[in-house]
């Protein structure tokens, strides 16, 4: 994706996808999106009227839409090849922060239950679309249905609990044991080379 | 201090317990928990003289404890089945709950960084108790090491992941896809029956 300079709205959007996978809704907030983005002030409202709600689901899926590109950039490639390709994007968030960054759209699940419930349902379609479009890469990449379905999930969510191990524990062994046994799977279910 | 009796200090760990896996730390305030528990006002202090930070780890550490007692209660099974009873004790706070209810543990990974920063090695104790517990009954089960100890933690990050997905998704099938993968690649990595 070619870098260009970003004007607010996107500023805040990646602002408040970090801030949210770093210390959950309870550490984004709209003074420190401001602060990270070099936003003026009045702009959250111009460009989120719907508050803190809209502008976490606008973070959400960004940080959606960043590994969908991903997983359909592998096209064509074997399924282990693309998890491991996942797997790598994944990891790149966490290892790229000291192990302070999680994942944004698992942190919008964990804790939006109680403030904001529409949240909920925009990690859901995030998560939605992560199965579909892994599983289509999956069964691309050899792996027949609805094994690539059944991976497909198990990938993603190994992932997420994965980051959240290897953030409570400061140590990423048990993120990189975990993709290790997630290709191991993934190649078990791919036929056998002719 | 009266661990053992069944009085108002284990009637509010379990009452934040249930509070932090609903909604997170910023669903479990000292009011909720005090009517949960039917526990007079001033005894939180008495019981929790660290506070909220205090009456949360004890949360963490009881919901730890209770999987420590299946896992170990499995001695002697193998490995499929360890896994098994894992995946369908973690499964039984979830439909329980109508997936409203996620893992206290993991709720404590995610958003406690911000607020209650030794809340996170509370967790990481947590899971890290898991996985060895884990890897040993798997070891027993009949699975060599190292392959038992990334087996187990793939297992805890898998399932971890499949009750956020789940929760987001409003529907069970992905924890059950989940632990019908772990199941399988528990299997692939049992030796074959003589």
């Amino acid at each position: 994706m070619p870098e260009h300079t970003p004007g607010p709205r996107t500023r805040m959007v990646r602002g408040a996808a970090d801030l949210l996978a770093r210390g959950g809704l309870g550490g984004t907030s709209f003074r420190e999106v401001l602060q990270r983005s070099s936003a003026p002030r009045g702009s959250v409202y111009h460009h989120f009227p719907g508050g803190k709600q809209e502008l976490v689901a606008a973070a959400v899926n960004h940080v959606g839409d960043s590994l969908i590109a991903i997983i359909d950039g592998q096209a064509g490639r074997a399924a282990d090849d693309v998890v491991a390709a996942v797997a790598a994007a994944m990891r790149h968030t966490l290892a790229s922060s000291g192990l302070a960054a999680g994942c944004a759209v698992a942190a919008a699940t964990v804790d939006a239950a109680s403030e904001f419930p529409g949240l909920t349902d925009v990690a859901s379609g995030v998560f939605r679309a992560w199965q579909a479009h892994l599983a289509a890469a999956l069964h691309a990449g050899g792996i027949a249905r609805p094994r690539a379905d059944t991976l497909a999930v198990t990938v993603i969510a190994a992932l997420e609990g994965a980051i959240i191990l290897s953030r409570a524990r400061h140590d990423i062994t048990a993120y990189d044991h975990v993709t290790r046994e997630l290709l191991a799977a993934t190649r078990t279910a791919m036929p056998d080379p002719a």
